[in-house]
């Protein structure tokens, strides 16, 4: 690795299962349940999911094969590079190496396209011709509008109106992958029109968009229902980023004394530190840590409790670190950080002692993104950023501490699509706003009355 | 290569010289003359260029080593991978095989970086501590504000006002690099200064642009111009395409029938096609073929003349084919395309028959892209829709023909920053626009009276 940059698999290294926690977690999960508190069974999600998801959504089996077909898709961008960020390190001065996993050459420019892909492969052998799904800054619709055209499915996108206006680039990259993308509240479904009825201006918000795309799938011919994060086999599909990243270290005969991951439903953090769980699991010593704004804290300020996906409660209820399903974070610019719970396996890893969690301010976030972006080239996506900040203070950290610490980040798209972001940054006009405390207990006191979940067995 | 997408180069693998065509060419070029037909000297261009990128610009030796500090930064992203668009040939259902070397990897998403990242390098060398440049879409801006950064030089770039006003999220990823970048034309030239006394909403051009990077250049202290494209050292630094892609052919035991890229300025099309027309010039049987637009069709209606890089004829006169230098092409989306002239390299070898020229209509070239976009997943750039549908057009008639053909195309850059021209097609707002053949007459006529090149001697 001397005066090498990056760490560069071929294709026929790359991993062929994918890695799934499930089976390695030293306490069981709670099952997902009903508003009474009952389990919710594999038939419970049938009109929702096809019957192959939900098997590895239950599934405790620890190695699954990547299909082929799914293996073919992955490739055309994967595996993905592991970094040695030099030139970041230099200009910090540090001890520590840094390295990161380059999700962002994908072509939708993230890590969402590692699910998706694998989402329309088991639709399609399920005899399924269209999904739906909703995203709010779109990331997700197009990874998953062009998932579905690589593998021939039809795609409809349910957009939040304020973002489909705002945004109208991501509405476009769906469209070149043929993705038909409506804004919602849309008067395509009842749940869209009962809502125009009442507010003719609505601007919408995810949990109407889950509305819809749900109405639509359930009511729809040979149409399901497609989700880019929180639900476990979503998390499994991602493992495959921590699984090269592990390859590519033993490549280069290092192994990292601290994994990072932004987390905002848990995907992106699950999919690089999983693998490396495991081997905390079983011994290894490394500290793992999840990186959320100070805007949005479920990990360090939301109870663990039963709480539903959506401010409808439409969706089971799932156990999990949550600021309650009525929880409005402020706008911050890493709209895909702004969930109000976290994935369930997520959860349980952190309840189990195995993660670390930290909430970081927006403005030291974006100061990262820019230094990234000068000294590595890359345009961090906002989201990343809180990995790479969190970054910045590990190998700060090594610094006062004089010691040599070797950090692995995830580095989960671009930023191409979100300069406005970054124009606000520069203008002054981002702030660090305090979090309401108030309303975040008033959320937090809407899950009252709701199932608790079980202590660790 | 059986189930393998993508040939990938080690770093160790990476081309440590630039092939310099102007060592090989059967005739001499014609030099760069002045306006009264006298031969400009490499002390005529100090003002402008530092003088280690002149001593390149006139040099006949073969292969120019790349300095160690230019290596490492290219190594953020190169060696980019060299595809087989197996997905695109299957939809073509043809039995050629069609390759693509993906310049879209780059931070900035295109070729540009390549000589971007070379030219601060040597003007750093020089003691140079800022560069001005123009741009148009701002492809270019972006790739030298990047390079500037990561060089640690100033950058300063003049865009067009009409695309500074309209593409806002160009001009934002100069930003995050720090390029200061500024609307032409600008108060802060004697250039621009008088454009605007005429004209105070004047919306600028390319050539006042240019015309306000120079006299900032030569007037500012420590300060220097760089350009894009059209010089022969530009066209050097991006052979690095070219002389990689052969490397990876190499590994898998192919050769190309046919190697195509589209050609604006000629840049991205020498850095692919050189150091292949190299082996051609050694008795190699390959076809190379550059693509234009039909609404910009320097190589393939405009006479070989002697003629200036800009409208207000600034520059030296440049042997080369053009339009005339007053040409103006209609609106076409792919605004790196639209250059009146071609580099002068390129025009030479074109002259001596080493290359095809074709031009292609716009609609033509979206579709292309489009069918790219949902086949192999990436979403091209409006310029290298133009190689895609030259491909596919090689592709049909090796179909036609029943033979196994070798194509390998250059994928310039990538379109996440151009979504708005996949719109205006599938709005059906773009159209194929008749050349005015009146007035491409009218500006090939406004080169006479200047001085004319010698025949190939």
């Amino acid at each position: 690795m001397s005066d090498q940059v990056k760490v560069v698999l071929q294709e026929s290294e790359m991993p062929r299962q994918w890695y799934n926690i499930a089976a390695d977690l030293p306490h069981p999960m709670p099952p997902p349940v009903g508003k009474d508190g009952k389990p919710i069974g594999p038939e419970d999600l049938a009109p929702v999911f096809p019957m192959n998801l939900i098997e590895q959504e239950v599934s405790t089996k620890r190695w699954i094969d990547i299909p082929e077909p799914v293996l073919e898709i992955l490739k055309l961008w994967r595996p993905s590079p592991l970094y040695r960020a030099k030139r970041l390190e230099q200009a910090l001065k540090t001890p520590a190496k840094i390295y990161y996993k380059n999700e962002g050459v994908s072509p939708a420019g993230s890590h969402k396209p590692n699910t998706a892909i694998a989402q329309a492969y088991y639709n399609k052998e399920f005899g399924i011709k269209r999904l739906t799904t909703e995203t709010g800054a779109g990331q997700w619709g197009c990874a998953l509008s062009m998932s579905c055209k690589l593998m021939g499915l039809e795609c409809k996108v349910y957009m939040v109106r304020i973002s489909f206006d705002q945004k109208p680039f991501r509405k476009m990259m769906m469209r070149v992958w043929g993705g038909d993308c409506i804004a919602s509240p849309s008067n395509t479904t009842n749940a869209g029109r009962s809502i125009l009825q009442q507010d003719p201006n609505c601007t919408g918000s995810l949990a109407i968009a889950i509305s819809e795309a749900i109405e639509d799938a359930v009511t729809s011919k040979d149409t399901r229902y497609a989700l880019g994060s929180v639900l476990n086999h979503v998390l499994m599909h991602q493992t495959i980023i921590g699984l090269e990243a592990k390859k590519q270290f033993e490549k280069i005969g290092v192994y990292p004394d601290v994994v990072i991951g932004c987390a905002g439903g848990g995907s992106n953090f699950a999919g690089i530190s999983f693998p490396f769980i495991c081997d905390k699991i079983h011994g290894k010593n490394v500290r793992i840590v999840a990186v959320e704004p100070e805007g949005c804290p479920t990990l360090t300020k939301g109870p663990f409790a039963y709480d539903s996906g959506d401010v409808a409660m439409m969706t089971p209820l799932l156990p999990m670190y949550s600021l309650g399903h009525t929880f409005i974070p402020e706008p911050i610019h890493a709209g895909g950080l702004r969930y109000h719970g976290m994935a369930p396996l997520v959860s349980h890893v952190q309840r189990e002692g195995l993660i670390e969690a930290a909430a970081l301010p927006q403005l030291e976030c974006y100061k990262a993104a820019v230094l990234f972006a000068q000294t590595e080239g890359f345009v961090p996506a906002p989201e990343t950023s809180h990995a790479i900040a969190m970054t910045i203070r590990e190998a700060e950290k090594a610094k006062q501490e004089g010691k040599e610490r070797v950090i692995c980040m995830n580095w989960s798209g671009h930023g191409l699509m979100d300069l406005a972001g970054y124009e606000a940054f520069f203008d002054g006009k981002l702030k660090d706003v305090a979090l309401d405390e108030k309303a975040l207990q008033k959320s937090i006191d809407s899950m009252k009355g709701l199932p608790v979940p079980p202590p660790l067995a």
